[in-house]
C-alpha cells in the first residue's frame, strides 16, 4: 500500500456535527467541546457557523463562542460563512481562516442556498475579496460532490470544474464533500486521482460522511490515491438531513486510531480525542456512532476470561 | 485500485453472532433467521454450533435448527464443531460443511478451549478424518490472526504456519479471524499478501469484527491484496466479549452495498439482505450496529427538503 507519513485532521464536528443535532446547545457546552478538541493535539477545528440563525438556530451565537473559546497557540480556528455578512461577522470575531460551501448539484445548491451553482460561486467571490482584504486565508467545500440527494451520480468533471474555479478564486484548499455518506472507495480513489492530475498543487480535503459505514475505506483510498487531510468529527456527531436516524461525519476519534494503528502521524493524542468523544456524546445527550470509544480502554488492558467458548 | 469482478460472503451472524447474545434465541426465531437469509441470494450459511450447550446456551438445539430450517438447493449450510463428538452431532444432522477453530495465540486459545495450540490442532486432525469418513468438507478459523486479548500483537508468521498447517489436514479453505476487531488496513494487505506467497492456491476467506470501525476499510486492503471471500454477520449482529457494548462483526449487509457501489458482485439481492438486517434486529431485541438499513430507501427515493441550510 501506498501511503503517507503523516495527516492532518480537521475537526468539523463544532459546526457540521452540532448543525444537524435537533436541539441546539448552550454556548457554554459548545465553548467546552471546542476546548477539549483544542487539547487533543488538533490543529484545525471548525468552530462556528456564520448563517443566520433564523436559518440554523443550531448555529446561533458563533461570535459568542468564538469569543469564549480559549484561542490556543498553533490552532487555527474556522468559521463557516454563507455569504459576504457573514464573513464579514467571522473576521469581526477574529477567525482564523473562513470556509465557504458549494454543491456540486444544482439541485443541493438550490435546495441548500435558493441559489445556482454560479450565483454561489458569484458570492464566494465576494467573500474572497473581504478575506483578501482581511488577510484571512478561505477554503471552498464541494458538496454532493459523490452523489446528490435529489440528482442520485454526480460528473466528476463537474466537481472538478468547480474545484477549479475555486482555486482560481483563490481558495487555500478544497474539501469534497461526500454529503449523504454515499461515495465508495474504487469513486473516491478515481475522484482524487483526478483531482491530482487537473489541480496539481491545490492543497485537497476530504470530508466523508459515515451514513452507509464506508467513511474509513473511502478515507484509506484517498491516502493510497496520494489525500493527506482529512475531516472528521468528534464521536460521529452530525446526521445526514436526507436519511433521519442515519449516521453522521465520520467520528474523529476512530479515524485516529485507524491512522495510528497503521503508523500514519497525525499529532493527535488519541486518549484525549476519545475523552473529548464521551464528552460529546454527553453535551448532545445520545448515543454517537463512533466506535472505538466503546472498545476503550484497549483490550489488552481489560483482559479477562471471556464469556463464552469457541470465539472467531 | 486492483479489485476483484466478483466476491463470495460467508454469512456467519445466526452462529458467530447469535453466540454473542447475552440471551439465547427461540428455535423457530433462528429458523426464521436462516430461511431469511437463504432466501438473499448467500450460498454459504454458519447456521448453529455444534458445542455443549453447558460452554454456550445460546448455541443449543443446533440439531433441531438444522432439522427444521428450509434446505434451500445451492446453498452451503455450515456448522462449527469444537471436537470430535460435535463433528459426529453435526454430520448426524446432515451440515454441508464443518468449521474448526483454533487461535492464533496460545493464551486466547487456553482461554477459549483450554487447550494447547498443539493439541486444539490434534483434536482438528481427529474432526478431518470423521470429516474424510462422512465425505464433509471442513474449513478452518485461525483466530486472533490479528491481534490478541492477552498477548497484544501476534507474529504472522506463526498465523501462517498454523494456516499452513489446517492444509496440510486438508482444510478446504482458511479464515483469518480478527476476533476483537483491532486490525488496520495496512496490516491486513500485508498477512493477506503473505498468505497468498506462502500458501500458494490456499481459499482464503477474511472474518473481521468492527470493534473499531476499521472491517470496510480492511475488506478493501483484502480486496486489493487479493482476497475474494469474507464473513460477515447480518446487522452487524455479535460483539466483542472482550470489550462488552462494542460493535460485533462486519454487518453484511454494509459490505455487500459497498462492494455493489464498487461494481463488485456478490450474488446477493441488497434489499432482501436490509429486510434480513431488521429482521436480525427484531430477533435479538436490541438495536444492531449495520449502518446501511437506517440509510435505506436509497436517498434518492426518499428525497425531501433538508432540514437546515449550509449542508456539507
Amino acid at each position: 500500500m501506498r501511503l503517507p507519513e503523516g495527516v492532518t485532521i480537521t475537526e468539523v464536528g463544532p459546526r457540521d456535527g452540532l448543525q444537524n443535532e435537533s436541539r441546539a446547545i448552550p454556548v457554554d457546552r459548545k465553548v467546552a467541546l471546542v476546548d477539549a478538541l483544542s487539547a487533543t493535539g488538533l490543529t484545525r477545528i471548525e468552530a462556528a457557523s456564520f448563517v443566520h440563525p433564523k436559518a440554523i438556530p443550531q448555529m446561533a451565537n458563533a461570535a459568542e463562542v468564538m469569543a469564549s473559546i480559549y484561542r490556543r497557540p498553533g490552532v487555527t480556528y474556522i468559521g463557516l460563512v454563507p455569504n459576504e455578512v457573514g464573513a464579514r461577522n467571522a473576521i469581526e470575531t477574529g477567525v482564523d481562516e473562513i470556509a465557504v460551501v458549494v454543491s456540486a448539484s444544482e439541485s443541493h445548491n438550490r435546495a441548500n442556498v435558493n441559489r445556482s451553482i454560479a450565483e454561489s460561486l458569484e458570492g464566494i467571490r465576494g467573500v474572497a475579496s473581504l478575506c483578501r482584504e482581511g488577510s484571512v486565508p478561505w477554503s471552498g467545500y464541494v458538496s454532493t460532490a459523490f452523489g446528490c440527494p435529489y440528482e442520485g451520480a454526480v460528473d466528476p468533471a463537474g466537481v472538478l470544474e468547480i474545484a477549479g474555479e475555486l482555486r482560481n478564486t483563490g481558495a487555500g484548499a478544497i474539501a469534497l464533500g461526500d454529503t449523504i455518506g454515499i461515495a465508495n472507495p474504487r469513486q473516491v480513489s478515481e475522484i482524487v486521482t483526478a483531482f491530482f492530475r487537473e489541480l496539481p498543487g491545490a492543497p485537497l480535503r476530504l470530508h466523508f460522511h459515515d451514513t452507509r459505514g464506508m467513511a474509513l475505506a473511502n478515507v484509506v483510498a484517498a491516502m493510497e490515491a496520494g489525500a493527506t487531510q482529512f475531516d472528521g468529527s468528534i464521536g460521529g456527531l452530525g446526521g445526514c438531513p436526507y436519511a433521519p436516524g442515519a449516521s453522521g461525519n465520520v467520528a474523529s476519534e476512530d479515524m485516529v486510531a485507524m491512522l495510528h494503528a497503521m503508523g500514519i502521524d497525525t499529532g493527535i493524542d488519541l486518549d484525549a480525542l476519545v475523552a473529548a468523544a464521551w464528552l460529546a456524546e454527553e453535551t448532545v445527550g445520545r448515543p454517537l456512532d463512533g466506535r472505538v470509544k466503546r472498545a476503550f480502554p484497549k483490550p489488552a488492558e481489560r483482559a479477562r476470561a471471556p464469556d463464552s467458548s469457541h470465539v472467531s
